[in-house]
């Protein structure tokens, strides 16, 4: 199966009825005359989405530039079983606390499910394969406990610098002097905790804690909560009661095609942006292929990487271009499996799990509301990513087939009616998956550009979400707060 | 000075401005005519004075017969610094999520403060005294954190079996099986850790780990939130955003008092209840010294343990029976010392703290919010509460005082202007402090029976909360489910 899923295989998802309703209907051809807008939005992923309903809904014209052939950014359907369902391949989980993405969720009239979370779970360390209860969630193991209590301390440093300007902390600097490793190191903690929180930062990052900034990590947890509920590790991990809570009925994306089809023609797909000058109090936004917009004010909504490489001019001051260049994007593949069934259910266990080894570390029963079909898939993420995009396709499947029969128990699980891979890093209009993140002395030093507009340019996209950046629902804050900027000024 | 503080002293904290609107101006002498009412509440501690207050709100007549000469219940100021200020020697401190104290307090016009938590709190462990920040308010200690990573599972198992009726859950009897000290055994934790949990169990129950049901504390700790915000052990713990965030200015039992005076001589003092007797449709409840009270409903707002000893007719069903007389009250002391100034913040302590040994393990800075004064408390509870209670009462000061120099590290402290001593075991009407806990076994097997009415008489108290038990919180939840039972069969 191709690694690039197509619109196509995503309309044949839509007439199968996984979806039926969900694709924008209006032609998004693009069209190279001028267009003229209040506001033009750079991206359709959802914060993109999200900011051009908000102003549409307030009265303002907006055009909304996308570079793909399709809406919803870093969330996308795969067709599978024959059509008769689909695996999201993208982001796909929300969440208590959450509650922008909720909303939208509700407003555009699509449920959510509960993640299956019954039985046990699988912990796998020191060559011993052990359970747990599902609804606990937490391994009964006292080196991961000892690894967790640790990150408490992280919650804690999360709370004090919270989430509104991290980096005017009087200690910003101290904290983002370190990694996240660093930090650990000096918590006597053991090779298999240490291993699992690789696993886990790898699933929630695509990243090692060796890459990552303490402080970047510390207000990453605390906005994994609201105004009312202070974030937490725990809650990142958590499937009930954390950040797995719920899936989206159709997938995730579906949110995003609904928006998509109210907006209709106001998005234009396949229209890159290279160029966004500010001049004689307007925008003007030049496309590769797609038209030239001329509007008041603009909104970015792409990745950092990627807004990194728009040509500005005026050109952003450097403290901001260093901060866009500095979010690296996570290196994270979501593989997954088809079966005829949920076959894991049969012997009590919920599909998840955790392991100190393998390629495929954190695993989730994906498959759809109804059980028809059993789909599992894990997380590959940081050095694991790494480790896996240097084997051969054959080998990939292997590994990774190898790893849930490990979780499963069960020889049934190596051989899948279909094997989906789908590696984000490799997306031009992406580059990974799920976030960016900052190494060491970024975040205390150029924080305050994080979501600073630059003259009638403004930024959204998850990264620049106060909470739960990183995941669905940021980018529907980061869209809505960029939105709320910008009407204030027209 | 006294250990019973009497109900003149707090006149004189209001005759000098401390609290001085807040005491209830009706006359409460004790009647010995029979009075009729439609609903008779036995205690005027937080839970019963909402109930009443919720109760007449309705427009239902009420009669609320406390034993003792005050109003408040595990609540009370003494005044200190020549009446110049006050210290609360009971329960004190409220937080987030603790929605209904709040409301509460708001509705009486009574405001909230911050606990002082600026600058480095102590941790004396293994020898050694060493810094942390207050804002942090986790040790940096990995053998501590490795113990607090153990009560995360704790968290988790709370989650699973949750607060509205824990004793129902499919593992509810495993995890009542134990105690929380068994459950910590297993999970290879330092002496440093285990002595740090117990001096944390000590001031949140009065007891030790080895006296607590497991299932007990995660119901415990599940409560630490509300229907939104799902509890944490902490929580608990936590001073910024957690269970001691805030102080109430002019001492908590400000607000019982402002409660009672608008109920005026709706409460009658001195009037411990004896007899509650169900017969042709009414209740009639029998008060030593006091009237007899006649009414179609009644609600029980005493500790378990008071409650047991109250003789009903028709008798209690044995299974309630046993409840209330195994919810052992807590062993729990507050040490305070009056200084003239706060003069641990002059080297940027913060007063709070936690030590490995000792008698006082868990200080905290209770000084008036202005400062004017310095007071310096700690929790003393559990065994540490009974090496304590054995000492003579020059040894007890010479050894709270020999920790409190330990923590601030100020011989200063060695010289307060006044020593106060509360030891809530020694009252006749609580029998202990803060909470009533249960050792295995009991909650699994009779959990059905903490909320249960009798016939026409209900049951509140802030052990029968489902969120915030043990905290002035979960006495205004109870009293508030206990008013909204009787009013909907009236």
């Amino acid at each position: 199966m191709s690694q690039r899923l197509t619109r196509r295989r995503l309309i044949q998802v839509g007439a199968a009825g996984a979806a039926a309703s969900a694709l924008p209907t209006a032609a998004f051809a693009a069209s190279k005359k001028t267009k003229k807008a209040d506001v033009a939005i750079v991206g359709a992923g959802f914060s993109g989405l999200v900011a051009a309903r908000a102003l549409a809904a307030k009265g303002h014209s907006v055009v909304v530039l996308e570079a793909r052939d399709r809406v919803g950014g870093r969330t996308q359907n795969a067709s599978i079983a024959g059509g008769k369902a689909i695996a999201e391949v993208g982001g796909e989980f929300v969440g208590p606390t959450q509650d922008r993405i909720l909303a939208l969720a509700k407003a555009v009239d699509v449920d959510t499910f509960p993640v299956y979370n019954k039985g046990n779970n699988v912990f796998i360390a020191r060559g011993q394969r052990a359970f747990y209860d599902a609804t606990v969630g937490i391994p009964n193991d006292p080196e991961v406990q000892a690894g967790l209590g640790a990150l408490l301390e992280v919650d804690a440093i999360g709370k004090a610098v919270g989430v509104a300007a991290p980096w005017k902390h009087s200690k910003a600097k101290q904290y983002d002097a370190q990694t996240l490793a660093q930090f650990l190191a000096t918590k006597n903690l053991s090779a298999t905790a240490l291993a699992v929180l690789d696993a886990v930062c790898e699933a929630i990052w695509g990243a090692d804690p060796t890459e990552l900034s303490l402080l970047y990590v510390a207000q990453y947890v605390a906005a994994a909560g609201n105004a009312k509920t202070p974030g937490s590790f725990v809650r990142l991990i958590a499937t009930g009661g954390g950040a797995q809570e719920q899936r989206i009925v159709g997938g995730s994306v579906v949110i995003a095609e609904k928006v998509a089809d109210k907006l209709g023609s106001r998005i234009i797909l396949k229209a890159p942006v290279e160029k966004i000058r500010e001049h004689d109090g307007v925008v003007t936004i030049t496309t590769r292929g797609g038209p030239t917009v001329v509007a008041k004010r603009a909104i970015v909504a792409v990745p950092p990487v990627l807004a990194a490489r728009i040509a500005f001019a005026p050109g952003l001051p450097s403290s901001k271009k260093t901060l866009l260049k500095a979010m690296t994007p996570g290196s994270l593949t979501k593989v997954e499996a088809v079966y005829d069934t949920p076959f894991w259910r049969e012997t009590g266990l919920s599909g998840q799990g955790v392991s100190d080894t393998g390629l495929a570390r954190v695993p989730y029963d994906n498959s759809p509301p109804d059980g028809s079909v059993g789909v599992y898939f894990s997380f590959i993420g940081g050095k694991r990513h790494g480790e896996w995009a240097a084997l051969s396709a054959a080998d990939r499947r292997a590994r990774v087939l190898d790893d849930f029969v490990r979780f499963t128990g069960d020889e049934r699980a190596r051989t899948p009616s279909e094997y989906l891979e789908k590696d984000w890093t490799t997306e031009t209009w992406t580059r990974g998956c799920p976030v960016g993140h900052f190494a060491p002395g970024v975040l205390s030093k150029h924080g305050a550009q994080l979501r600073a507009a630059h003259g009638r340019i403004h930024f959204a996209g998850t990264e620049t979400s106060d909470y739960w950046l990183g995941y669905m629902d940021g980018a529907v804050r980061a869209g809505e707060r960029a939105a709320h900027e910008v009407h204030s000024k027209l």
